[in-house]
């Protein structure tokens, strides 16, 4: 039997807080106005820490939670869009730090969504594996693709990083369902981190603004507010079980107002919805694990506990896990 | 039964070919110097193609030459590092142009092990999805992450994508063995595409130099001429086969030289590790799948036969695949 039993929850974010009333002070926006479009109050951003750093202190927490030899690990997967560099990836970087020399490392990109889709790698690989054991972490230092002149996006996003140590040990706790999806012909609606290139031989595309994130918000409103309630569907469809058996609904955190919109679409009560982007803003990849870890840490996820976990966002993608604890 | 049977293969490459005669006109190098060093005598640069359009080359073609339908597509995987963005994913940019819409699409990230990382996650995916078929390609466009000012690493680098389509068609065709391994420990020896960063409330590290291929080649050869012969040899025993069994080991094209290293290590005469290096120079995560679509299309691999694929590079990563074609 393929189980995906999660040993230990942890995550890591930078240590200086910027709060709305701080993005006052360098644009013109206001904390009522932040608060009430977003949900988000403050969030945290990376001065000396990195990608891998963050991952790394979230890898260290986990491998000492669960008590597990690092010689153990099978796989380290991190999910990321806002890497250190294109090479190493972070993944490697965590590898290499916390010394786990069996453990094959690499990075996933699905922006928001990459946590979700690691996921379900990571029980893919682990399927294969009877007695296997892997890391799966979301970790972003989104704050480097942030053009802090562009008061409508920069004030949405935050750094962190957070994750799960996996084993496939036989118990009950499983991945049930999962249901991804990728609508690429959106893909232009959020994007970020072209590069500027120019060679000797063509000067490819000099617009440095593209570095940016650049969101049309009122498209990913929508795919998010459609698609992740039908994601959801099918996920505990597939996991052979009701709306009404899932616990918690661990969405990814862009926006409070998308949250609810998705809860009222699914006709559940707010409650089974948690919002934690009121203190980290949108950590995109890391953000649906820094709910599952905060949920997990503080007893409200019991084993036998049945668990949604959705992410949403650049690709644009869309995908729903459902997870017997 | 788990199958990986290959249906088509297929490259894409830029147009523009630089030669190491043109290389003479813009650095102190020349073609002799390049050619006895590495085996390069040219290399295709992009211009106005993007990674995303050389990989959509690619997949439309492996479409096409399978005749399949792009409904039927469940996964599109990209193994990069050098995506033109960091959101969208390539494979997003790729499953949107192809119209694969049941297609679920996300990037890899493993440097020049990508495309053998990549295939280990694949036919895992696979595995529990009979019938299922997925898209996995290496892309690269590595001319943007060159210095073109520093001659020890701009003459190496090319630009180029190809992959394969697979089907869990039931068949023989198989992955029969997989050995990856990290090392992210020595990492910091070949680094690439680090971003500038400048953010309201730190600096960040504003060393622009690290945005391009920065190289201890000696720690690279060393580490490519121990731990290839290692993984191969695994990797075989791994799938219950001696080398004397696999027609041809299919390596990443660094350099000639190390490939000529890894064969004399393994006791196995050149013949059976073809080099295409020659033409394309070195294309990282494309540079395995590059050489076995021409193997495949022109006939030199054929349906029985026992194909090993091995990638080195950046992570530092190492890994190996044995295919029964």
């Amino acid at each position: 039997m393929t189980s995906y039993a999660i040993k230990a929850a942890a995550l890591a974010v930078p240590e200086r807080v910027v709060t709305n009333h701080d993005l006052e002070q360098i644009m013109d926006t206001s904390d009522e106005w932040i608060k009430r479009r977003t949900g988000i109050e403050r969030r945290h951003i990376a001065v000396s820490e990195t990608n891998a750093s963050l991952a790394t202190k979230v890898a260290q927490q986990l491998v000492e939670q669960s008590q597990m030899d690092v010689q153990r690990l099978d796989y380290i997967i991190i999910a990321t869009m806002s890497p250190d560099h294109l090479t190493p990836a972070v993944a490697a970087e965590v590898q290499g730090a916390l010394g786990a020399t069996n453990a094959v490392a690499f990075d996933v990109n699905a922006a928001c969504s990459g946590f979700v889709y690691a996921t379900d790698v990571m029980n893919s690989l682990l399927a294969k594996l009877p007695g296997g054991t892997g890391i799966v972490i979301g970790s972003e230092r989104l704050s480097k693709l942030v053009d802090w002149h562009d008061r409508s996006t920069a004030v949405l996003f935050g750094d962190g990083a957070a994750g799960v140590l996996v084993t496939n040990d036989g118990s009950a706790s499983q991945v049930m369902g999962a249901d991804l999806k990728t609508a690429g012909d959106l893909g232009s609606s959020l994007t970020a981190g072209q590069m500027v290139e120019k060679t000797p031989f063509g000067n490819g595309n000099l617009d440095a603004r593209h570095r940016f994130f650049q969101m049309d918000g009122h498209v990913v409103y929508n795919f998010a507010t459609r698609q992740a309630p039908t994601s959801i569907r099918r996920a505990t469809e597939q996991a052979g079980l009701d709306l009404s058996d899932i616990k918690y609904f661990v969405m990814h955190q862009a926006n409070a107002r998308i949250v609810k919109r998705v809860a009222q679409k699914l006709d559940l009560p707010d409650q089974r919805f948690p919002i934690n982007i009121t203190e980290y803003g949108n950590t995109a990849a890391a953000s649906e694990p820094i709910l599952l870890a905060e949920l997990i840490n503080q007893h409200q996820i019991q084993r036998g506990d049945y668990i949604a976990l959705t992410g949403f966002g650049g690709g644009l993608t869309v995908g729903t896990v459902i997870i017997r604890y």
